[in-house]
C-alpha cells in the first residue's frame, strides 16, 4: 500500500491541501490563448446518470406580476452524483471509516457531517489533458479495460509538461460517446485506470483525477470483491477528488494535451456527498 | 434610454460578449494573493429564498452493494433561483420580447428555447468588489434605498482601478446580514441600484453585476408598476447578468474592495433560465 | 352535438352531481360478497407513465431519535398524471374554456383555480365492469381500435345489470398487458371507445369512465387533428371524470362482469389537475 | 404487557386481518344518509406537515400539442408522512425487528421489503367517531395530555354502538385547531391517547386507530426515552394502522359521533413506509 500524506487529525479535505496560494497563481499563469471552455455535459433528462438512478428533471415555470412582468424558475430535481459531478471525499467506502478516520456510520439521510462538498471553496488547479483515446477501446471491449503507467507516461509527454503536486488530471478515454450509442454498455462497465496508476497519480501529489467516464476507474476492476478500489484509494485512503463524467471532446480537439487551468466549483451543499458542476478549462 | 450594444440578430449571449481572450487573459492576471474565496451560500433548508418559493430538499441516500461498498449520493430538489443564482437573460421581461427580441411566448414549462444559461459556457472575468455596506440601511429603512452614482464612484474609487469593458462588478450592500435577523424583512425589500446606476454599469461595459441580496436593485423601485426595472433594463435591454444572493463578508473583511478574478460556472441546465452557482473570486 | 346536463353558472362538479345521497346508498348495497380488490398498479419506477413524462421518484427516508427509536418516511416525486390516476376536469383543452365556461387562461404553474381535483371529496358510486378484453386488438394493432356501441351493449349485456344515471363504467380492454412487452407501443397509441359511445354513456348519466389503458380512448382517434376527442367532450363539456391506467385483471378474472361498488379519493391536491389514486372495487 | 393476536409467521398485514368479508358487508351496510365525507386536509404548501419535514412542492405544467389541445399535469412532491397520512406497519420501531419479527434493517433507501403500505388493498371499516375534543385542552396545556380509558368508554357511549373486532376508531380531539393558531405548538406535543387506551383498542380488535392530530397519541409521552410508545405498541406489536392529521370538523359538526362506514385507499407505493390519503367516511 502506497504511503500517503497526512493534514492532521482534524482535517477534512485531504488533497486539497496541496493547492496552495503558490499553486493558485501558477495555475492562474498558465493559459496563453484566454479561450474558455465548458467541460461539463448539458443538465436535462439526458444527461448521463446510472441505470438504477434518476433521470434528471427540469421544469421551468413563470409567475406573472400585477404589473404584468413574469418571473420564470427552474424546478431542479436530480442527484448530486449525474450528469458532470464531483466526488466529496464522503461518497463511496467500506466499513467503518472515511478518509482520515471519519466515521461513515456518522452519514444519515440528512447529509455527512465531515468531508462533505460544502466544507470546500472550490479547486483552482493546473491541469494537465492526457488523451487516452487512442488506447482505449470501445464498446463491449472497453469493459475493465486498464489503462497502464506506460499509457500515462506517453500521454503525459504529450503534454509537454510534467505532473506537479498540486495538479489536477483529466483524462480523455474516449468513452463518452459510448453513451450516444447504447446506455447500457456505457453504464455496465468502462476503460479507465487501475489501482497502480491511482497509486502513482496520488503520490505525485494529484489534487483530482477527471475522465470521460462515469468512474475514472477501469470497471469491472481486475480484482473482484472489492467494489471500486481507485474510489476507495483515491476518496479514503488518499482524499483524492473524482470528477466524472466530463465533456472532454470540444477541448481535446480544439486544444489538444497540455497544460492548462482548471476550475471547479461545486455547489456549496450543506453535508452533500458530491455536486454536478461545470468545470472549466482555460487554455 | 440609454444606448445599447448589439452583436446581431443571432446573438444569445448579450454583454458576454464583450469577454475576449485578451479580457478572459487580463481577469487571469488580476490575482496577487493566491487565495480563493467562495462567495455563495452553503446551499440547504436555510438557504435564502424569496418567501414564495420553497425552501432547497436536500436527502443524502446510500447503496450498498454486495462487496459491502458504500455509494452515497444526494438527492437535491431546488428552483434554480434560490440562494445564490444567476439570472439567465431569460429570467425576467414584460411583453413580448426578451433581450435581441427572441420571443416570450416560446418558453414552456419545457424550458426557454432562447437565451437559456447553457448557452454560457461559464465567467471568467475581473471584478470590482465596491463596499456600499456603510451607506445601505439596515432593516426596513433598507427598502427602496437607492445607491447613487455618487456612491458607486467613491466605491470605485476605493478599489484603486476603476470600470472597464468586459468586467463584473460586485456590490456589497450588507443586507445579507438582515437574513438572518428577519426573513420577511430581508425578502419583501432590499437597498441595492437604481435604473440610473445600472444604466451607467452597462454602458462602461459591464457583463455581470452582483450583489449581496436577492435582486440587486433596490426593491420597491422608485417606479411603480413597472416591476423590477432594472432586472428589465439588464436583462431584456443590454443583456447583463445579475448575480444574486451573494456571501461577500469573508471577502469584504479579508481582502476589501479592489480588483480581483471572478469565475461564475452556471450549471448547464439545458433550457434553464438561471442556476445556482458557486462564485469564486481569486484576490 | 349530444345534449348536455347543467347544474348553473357556478357548478365545478359537472358529472359528479349526478351521485346524491340515494346513488351512494344505492352504490353500498351492491356488493354480496364482501371482496375488495384494488384496481391500481403499484407505484414506483416502473408505473404506467407517458413516454414525455418521468418515471415516478420515490426515496425512503430514517431518522434515529435520541430515544434511539427509528422513523422511516418516503420521498415521493411524481406526475398526479402517471400510474393509475384520476383526470380533474381542468387536465385537458383546446381554447379559452374548460367545463362549464370556466377560463382556461386562469390555470397557471400555481394550480387551477377552477375544477380543480381538491373540489371533489371522493366518489362512491355503483360501477359495471365491461370486459372488452376479447374484441380489442393487442400489440400495433390494437392502435386507433375503436369499441363500438354494439361491444357496449353486449358487454352490459354480461353484466345482467343495465346503466344508471350515477353509475361509473369501467372499460377492460386487455391493453395493460402490453405496457409489459413493449412501453412504446403501449404509449404511442391504444385501443377504446370513440366519440359516439363516450357521448352515449354521458348521456346515460354516466360520472366516471375507467379504463386499463392509458386514455380511455382510442388512440389515434378517427378524427385527425382534434387531439383526444372522448377527452375534449369528456372533461369540457359533459364534465365525465376519466380513469386512467387501471389494473382491471384480478377484479375481472375472480368476479368477472357485474355490477360494483366503486370508491375513488383523489389525493385533495389544492388547485390540482388531477391525482394518483387506489381506486377500490368491492364486489 | 397485552397479549395479541397472530396470523402466521409471514403475517405482513397485522390487524388487517380481521377485516373480513363479513366484516365489509356489515361495513358497507351502515351508512343510512348516503352522505360522503372527506376527512383530509387539502394537500398544499399549508398542509400540516412536522417541523422538520418540507412543505409539499406542488406545480402545475402544462404541455401544448400540434392541435392546439393543451395537457395540464402536476408535479407532486412530498412526504408520504405530511398531511393526511396513514402509517404502514414499517414506519416506525426501535431495535431491529419490526411486527411479526421482520427485520428491521432490510429497510434501505429504496423501500421496505417487509410491511410496506402497497401491501395493503384497502381499508372498508366501520368506523366509530369518538369527540374527545370537551376533554382536550388547548394550547400548549394540550401538550401530553392523554385521554383515559373513562375517557373512551363515555365517548363510545355517545356513539349509540359499541367497538367491534374488525372496526376503525376515529378520535377527535380539536387539536387540529392548533395548526392554523402556531404550528410550533401544534407540531411540538399534542393531547392523545396513552398506552392503556392503546392497548385496550388493539385487545377490541380495532384495525385502524385515526385521529385529528400528528401523531394519535400524548406527546410528550407519560413515560421518557421511550419514543412515541403507542406508536410502537400499535405498529410493531398489534400490527393496528395509525391514520394522523385527519380533518373530522365537518364531519363532526354535520354527523356528530357514531358508526359510519370508512374507506382509506393508500397509494400503492412500493416499499413505502406509509400514504397520503383521502380517507372518506360515510354516514
Amino acid at each position: 500500500m502506497a504511503a500517503q500524506r497526512s493534514w492532521g487529525s482534524d482535517d477534512q479535505l485531504g488533497a486539497l491541501n496541496l493547492s496552495t496560494p503558490e499553486t493558485v497563481l501558477r495555475a492562474l499563469a498558465t493559459p496563453r490563448t484566454g479561450r474558455v471552455f465548458s467541460i461539463a455535459h448539458k443538465i436535462g433528462r439526458e444527461s448521463p446518470v446510472q441505470d438504477r438512478k434518476h433521470p434528471t428533471w427540469h421544469t421551468t415555470t413563470v409567475r406573472e406580476a400585477k404589473s404584468g412582468c413574469v418571473a420564470a424558475d427552474d424546478l431542479l430535481i436530480m442527484h448530486s452524483h449525474s450528469g458532470t459531478h464531483i466526488d466529496a471525499l464522503s461518497h463511496y467506502w467500506r466499513g467503518d471509516t472515511l478518509y482520515n478516520g471519519w466515521p461513515s456510520g456518522a452519514i444519515t439521510n440528512e447529509g455527512a457531517p465531515h468531508l462533505s462538498i460544502d466544507r470546500v471553496s472550490g479547486f483552482v488547479l493546473r491541469c494537465l489533458l492526457l488523451d487516452l483515446s487512442d488506447v482505449c477501446p470501445t464498446g463491449k471491449a472497453g469493459h475493465g479495460f486498464e489503462i497502464t503507467l506506460d499509457h500515462i507516461e506517453e500521454a503525459v509527454a504529450r503534454t509537454g509538461s510534467s505532473i506537479e503536486a498540486g495538479d489536477a488530471i483529466l483524462l480523455r478515454t474516449g468513452w463518452v460517446a459510448q453513451y450516444a450509442v447504447d446506455k447500457a454498455t456505457y453504464n455496465w462497465g468502462e476503460p479507465g485506470i487501475g489501482i497502480d496508476v491511482a497509486e502513482f497519480l496520488a503520490e505525485q501529489g494529484v489534487v483530482l483525477i477527471g475522465a470521460d467516464n462515469w468512474g475514472v476507474e477501469a470497471v469491472p476492476p481486475a480484482t473482484k470483491g472489492e467494489g471500486l478500489i481507485v474510489h476507495r484509494a483515491m476518496l479514503n485512503r488518499f482524499g483524492v477528488y473524482l470528477l466524472e463524467n466530463l465533456e472532454l471532446e470540444e477541448l481535446a480537439t480544439d486544444a489538444g494535451p497540455g497544460a492548462y487551468l482548471l476550475v471547479v466549483a461545486p455547489l456549496r451543499i450543506r453535508g452533500g456527498v458530491g455536486s454536478p458542476v461545470n468545470p472549466l478549462v482555460m487554455t
